[in-house]
């Protein structure tokens, strides 16, 4: 008899990620392929077989597998088009996928969705059963778990929180079509935009003084070094996360937040000042919820489409 | 043997109000009491007991009871100081009552949440697994279900979307003690007050043109007759209430809403108004939300903790 592992995916527009974890969630192995995203994502599932079952070998017996998407995922097997993946979906992938398997269960996840179980299971949330992780990378993703449950949503949309309007004076588009999202402010790309705006009022110019590109990691740099433009970009964007996330509190109420993506980089020195912000505007008994940097980085989507495998494995 | 009932009480700032309903959920005999709050609510519970057992007679069964209170509850039995009871709760509420009368199963609830239970057992929300009340009254409270289960929060402060923060730039107090909460804008009140700001604005005074004050009922009803006043103070409120429901749909994305309070019976013009301003701030996949006017009035609260009794009570 093999050894009995849970398979962990986080299928990305640019690579397909892979992990193979012990029952009590230790990560055995991890590798990664490239997304075919041509014809339509035609040959994603069928790449994922084939890589799963070399990998395999004849040792170990993959009891159940879990994959993290970047769409919308139903009842854990349907997959609205991804945009990201060529419009590449469908009403029961999860089906399909255990069907080439051998009818090993497969369960789906979005891709937010599964770094927040990653981060329950074994990383910053470990012990906690109710949470509310964010990453802040281009975009703003999130994932909500309530009583150690994942919120899936009526529509797939829970835990869309980078969609929350905050401005509802802005005059660009957000990815969404609408206008005034978070995520047109808290993502690693709101902040660049946020301080090119700021010295573009300045000094009538939207590079750093050296004439160097602006980037995210730099306005958190400069900012921490007292630069006074990019701290005033970091204060907008503090205000803003802080101001969204008092808003989730009043609607779900977490133990914890737990920020994760690129900019979550920026450290505790960054948290503080969102944590400031979120008292600022936050239901009085829910001031005390925790602030957390996410542990688990880009492993977290693997973690937590294991994590899936493991509650949906036949025990 | 007599008649297996479940009881379900609302305790109100005012009066207790109680409802004996069948294991099917069929309001069987209800009534009501004064609150007496004097030494802090001293006499609240052993006013409840007396009450409930005289109603009782010997022909009832009281299998257990669900109590909706207007404060944070916790794992269904402790009270945070409410209030609008001269600072009544504690630790075990629900024990308290449940050894006061035998030893029957009790467990409590917030008040805003016992009426979405009520609303989803009985009312508009029937057949419905994830939604999310709101009540517009004096106040703005809200109840939020996912998957058949109340969200208490981690603090008990899940469903105070009168608290989501709208407006960074306001200058007086919520009840809460912040600025720019939901509440200040799309309770009755709230309604009311943005119609006198418009009034004073332009007419320089703050009652209707005959000297009449100005009343929440009255705004809508002018409003519906086309009064350009009232109707723009209508819009404020369709706009604020369309851009905070479309923030909840971002962190839960509900099934269905479900409108109560003073304000619902406005009705369907009202409904469609904020129906239609949610549309334009929610995430796309959201968009298709049903909308409806609740139902059950005065009796949800009495209805969601009759509700709660059912699935606590010994099977």
């Amino acid at each position: 008899m093999g050894k009995k592992v849970y398979a962990g995916i986080d299928l990305g527009g640019t690579s397909i990620k892979f992990g193979f974890f012990s029952p009590n969630g230790e990560l055995l192995d991890k590798w990664s392929i490239p997304t075919r995203r041509d014809n339509g994502g035609a040959y994603i599932l069928s790449d994922i077989r084939d890589s799963l079952l070399e990998r395999a070998g004849d040792d170990d017996e993959i009891c159940a597998v879990g994959m993290g998407v970047p769409g919308a995922v139903k009842n854990q097997k349907s997959v609205a088009p991804c945009v990201n993946l060529n419009q590449w979906g469908g009403p029961d992938i999860a089906g399909d996928l255990s069907h080439m398997l051998g009818d090993i269960p497969v369960g789906l996840v979005n891709d937010a969705n599964a770094a927040a179980l990653g981060e329950m299971w074994q990383g910053s949330a470990k012990g906690y059963k109710s949470l509310v992780f964010i990453t802040l990378g281009t975009g703003v993703g999130s994932g909500i778990v309530i009583n150690g449950k994942l919120v899936e949503g009526a529509h797939g949309a829970a835990g869309e929180a980078g969609h929350i309007k905050i401005n509802t004076q802005e005059t660009e588009c957000c990815g969404c079509g609408k206008k005034g999202c978070l995520e047109q402010y808290a993502s690693a790309t709101g902040v660049v935009r946020t301080a090119k705006e700021i010295l573009k009022e300045r000094f009538n110019r939207d590079t750093l003084e050296n004439g160097e590109t602006v980037s995210c990691q730099k306005v958190f740099e400069m900012a921490k070094a007292g630069d006074p433009v990019f701290l005033e970009a970091v204060e907008r964007f503090a205000k803003t996360l802080g101001q969204a996330l008092a808003a989730i509190s009043c609607v779900c109420d977490p133990e914890i937040f737990i920020i994760g993506g690129g900019v979550s980089h920026a450290g505790e020195w960054m948290l503080n000042k969102v944590k400031a912000e979120f008292v600022k505007y936050a239901f009085p008994a829910s001031e005390e919820t925790i602030f957390k940097i996410a542990s688990l980085e880009n492993d977290a989507g693997i973690y937590g489409s294991a994590f899936l495998a493991s509650e949906i494995a036949v025990k």
